[in-house]
């Protein structure tokens, strides 16, 4: 399907794969551990570790030959997917918590302070909102199941904000 | 379980659930119109939209009586949610693209760029990286399944940076 969401969400899977990422990014690096952390059953964790190294999100390590024993450490294209997946749990922080407030805080380094991850537009850094980014499509955008709406769509939206023109590539 | 990203996982609930969001999201919201869209069987739809009006991340909107009709709009928590998704679409973008480059872009009508949303910390706005941010537990942290290994392992980290001491509630 034409959709990076829809690509991203077939890496990530099903409700495991986020945990098994997780686990990873705090160091539960090694199958046994991860397994015993989350309780899922061996065969779906082998599973799900297989994608994430066939998607190249995780790399496998061996630490021991006999018998082999394998340690799993994020990519670069893991790392980021880590990152990205830390806007969503600063999502639930904020609307799915109970009275008790968070589970888990990150400080950063950079800066010392305790701080909630946030979504921001890469040329002004102010948070994004709905309503204030208005979609075009891009060089990849084809028709297809799950996009035919989306032209029209999209271009209702330009014409709801007076703004045509052509898209510029992203400034990185 | 006590992991704000699990609970957001059970709200986002299967791979249909992201893509019916964008599609509200780019005003594609009524039933029909999400069911010609993606394809998707209106039984499963009708489920999902359920799920989503329970959670409070959309609103059900009559706009014809007889028969009724509904335009399911985005809620603030869903407006929220769409922008931790737009975290997870540039992740997908910059790392599951093909060499045609991204289906959708986005202008931001703030600051007239076409931009790529970034994950950021909220103290500093320096974009977050694996290994520059330490996990405390929070105070809605709780010991039960997929969390037991947690505590040791940030730890582990926090002691790996030298950074001890008590977490400060975020400065929002």
């Amino acid at each position: 399907m034409s959709c990076s969401l829809a690509r991203t969400l077939g890496v990530i899977g099903d409700r495991w794969t986020p945990l098994v990422l997780r686990d990873i990014a705090l160091g539960i690096s090694r199958f046994d551990a991860i397994q015993r952390n989350l309780g899922v059953s061996r065969r779906v964790l082998t599973e799900r570790l297989t994608a994430l190294v066939d998607d190249e999100v995780v790399d496998r390590v061996t630490y021991q030959e006999h018998p082999p024993r394998y340690d799993y450490r994020l990519t670069q294209k893991g790392s980021e997917l880590i990152v990205a997946l830390l806007g969503l749990q600063a999502w639930g922080d904020r609307w799915m918590s109970d009275e008790t407030g968070p589970p888990v805080l990150w400080r950063h380094l950079l800066c010392g302070q305790v701080s909630e991850p946030r979504v921001v537009c890469s040329c002004c850094g102010e948070p994004l909102r709905v309503g204030e980014a208005v979609p075009y499509l891009g060089p990849g955008a084809s028709a297809g199941p799950g996009t035919t709406e989306v032209p029209a769509a999209i271009a209702r939206l330009q014409a709801l904000v007076g703004s045509g023109g052509e898209a510029q590539p992203p400034q990185t």
